[in-house]
């Protein structure tokens, strides 16, 4: 794509409430622009890095054969009047009447709606266990909603539904997903830990939080560096220099981002909403549920609070908004043929076509993070000056060993 | 995919309510299922058709060289109080008081949020023209919603807008659209009339739909069936029985489904809400807009409005949710063979495994409509018999024969 397309600007001043290098480089790159405090447009460039994430995480989960479906946003109260929770999430949810005097909500979660589903649809035990997932947004009515795409009162979130025979095949499944999750994250260029956590307002069972430790989050965990043990501190009996339950050595303790978690339901739903189906002896059992979460918005945040520098962005690959920025440096006609010749083989190109100077288009470079940065010039005659983000020194290639470097 | 591991079951018996065919099937094949009145899950048979229009719509709108974003469902109220619409949309608009007490509304139409973002970022003709698009969920709060995926309350849209130095400037890019959506129907199986209407609720300025004629449809356009002369009743001049003024012909009227329409704001939001960019002169001038929207949950419905007979849908290849229904009569191993062929040939194939009855296998095909059926049966051998769902004789073919047909 041509930059001189690109509706959007790059900015030189950050947004005054920013302190977090991800709401700082989004903002400023023009990948959000914020409508209100914790509402924001995903513009093209943080469109096209939503669509990378959004599409390992598919992959993923269609792996293990779970179907996708989308939910609405819109709820009525009475399915949350089964369970309580119209009451309990009142503080988070947004809740109103429509113009027939209805009480309506929106979606803060969606167990409810697929319970309600799956009540209607399951009879026996041959129908199970399976897994529904959807790529939606939430919306939770927080007082206060700052730190850019981390924290938002409308987010994207991949939240996925399994419905098991019994407890036994529910841990089956739910241990499952711990590993499906974490290469979700590795996917992403993240190393996720895997730590113990209450239900918070969700449920009163337990529940598995994926954290990613890094300056701006707003978690606390305490956790080993030597084996998996890990724990929010909300439920953690040791503390940092206490020495490992498992293993010994001496435990940590750090601000976090907390990006997914997965809770256990066990039989609460079947209790609350009326769920159950025939076992193979023809007996009455409960459906259980487990649910997993994934805020997909607040990743891309997490992944530019873990790849950042002073001067932007340092995309990892797999999520990169384009693989290579071509920048011209008043070579328009080389830069024409090889921004084709990229193009032609299927390249995600970005192609720096503006008639801007070479600071500004080296500093906006730096700014987007694009993997590989190609750059014509006069030094370069008919070669390439090839420098990938995360590295200091460049080096002259021609246009097959750039093909060869990015195909790789 | 395995019809024993599809969750949702196909039902006997239609919606009371339902007096559309659309209804009626959708919601017994198990496409979609109602939380409220308009207001519904895609489920996963239903979600696999509104990919398929999603992508058709994508390599339209990008061919065009308009860029994806995402913009919020939740907005604030002063950007509508700009353009006066926060009043003029109360009606249909859900509109509540968010924790903190400020308004927020959720969003029915888009050109407030995207001409908010378009005159911060362009202030020069250089930046212009310039389209970009989303798919995503809208809001309208509707009194009553009836009539299945139809009319919703929450529904999925795809809005366009784009953006111009000159009025001269508009009309070129939205006469272009208007065979750019003639094209997306086209693909979608869809005969689209241009019908010329008035803006309704939403401009003053003058606006086309585009009309599928169909029994079920809510709207009444007079058209010719000779040359493309067509309008809306609302504004119509003429009568059915009347002579074209284009061309002489009786003219006729009819019952009829808005699938479609586009609307041009001129330089109205230029002056509501201050949006200029300098021309090449270096003179002031407004920015202006027109917005093109396709309901996609909508285009679903109308699909099988179109595509049906009295024993279900009838799919059109270009969006049904499988290519092929291969059924198994008691001969379980030959059609294991055959599934894993068509799975590695990357054909979309729904395999019914089931433990059912021929009868209740052969009626929930002609109900959920995939446009070829493969059986396979003791009368067969080694070979298939394929009937197409819109054809009345099937056919007994080698398996290299059927991949031959379906992946013409």
């Amino acid at each position: 794509m041509r930059q001189s397309k690109l509706f959007t600007k790059t900015r030189n001043t950050a947004p005054k409430d920013a302190v977090s290098a991800s709401h700082k480089y989004l903002i400023q790159g023009g990948f959000a622009d914020m409508l209100m405090a914790g509402v924001y447009t995903y513009l093209p460039l943080g469109y096209r890095v939503i669509k990378n994430i959004s599409n390992i995480i598919r992959e993923e989960m269609d792996k293990t054969g779970a179907q996708e479906m989308l939910m609405p946003a819109l709820q009525p109260k009475g399915i949350w009047d089964e369970t309580g929770r119209w009451e309990s999430l009142e503080e988070i949810m947004y809740q109103f009447k429509d113009r027939s005097g209805k009480d309506a909500g929106l979606g803060a979660t969606h167990e409810e709606v697929i319970y309600d589903i799956v009540r209607r649809n399951i009879n026996s035990y041959k129908d199970l266990p399976f897994a529904i997932y959807q790529i939606q947004n939430k919306f939770r009515n927080e007082l206060r909603a700052k730190g850019g795409l981390m924290r938002g009162r409308e987010f994207m979130m991949k939240d996925l539904y399994s419905f098991h025979i019994s407890q036994e095949d529910l841990d089956e499944y739910y241990n499952e997903m711990i590993n499906v999750y974490k290469r979700v994250y590795e996917r992403c260029g993240l190393e996720a830990k895997v730590v113990e956590a209450s239900g918070g307002v969700f449920t009163k069972k337990y529940s598995h939080e994926f954290q990613i430790i890094a300056e701006a989050g707003e978690d606390d965990i305490i956790y080993c560096t030597k084996c998996d043990f890990a724990q929010n501190t909300e439920i953690a009996k040791s503390k940092a220099g206490d020495a490992c339950p498992k293993c010994g050595e001496n435990l940590k303790q750090g601000k976090s981002i907390e990006a997914g978690n997965i809770f256990q339901f066990g039989d609460q739903y079947a209790k609350d909403m009326n769920g159950y189906a025939s076992n193979k002896d023809g007996e009455k059992k409960p459906i259980f549920m487990a649910s997993y979460g994934i805020g997909i918005s607040r990743l891309v945040a997490t992944i530019v609070e873990i790849y950042n520098d002073d001067k932007g962005i340092i995309w990892p690959e797999s999520v990169a908004p384009f693989k290579a920025h071509l920048i011209s440096l008043n070579k328009n006609e080389e830069a024409e043929v090889i921004y084709d010749k990229l193009v032609k083989a299927g390249v995600d190109v970005l192609y720096d076509d503006r008639d801007s100077s070479a600071g500004e288009k080296f500093s906006d470079a730096d700014l987007l993070g694009i993997p590989y940065r190609l750059v014509i010039s006069k030094k370069t005659g008919d070669q390439i000056e090839v420098k990938k983000r995360n590295e200091e020194n460049s080096e002259i290639l021609s246009i097959d060993e750039v093909m060869g470097l990015i195909q790789k």
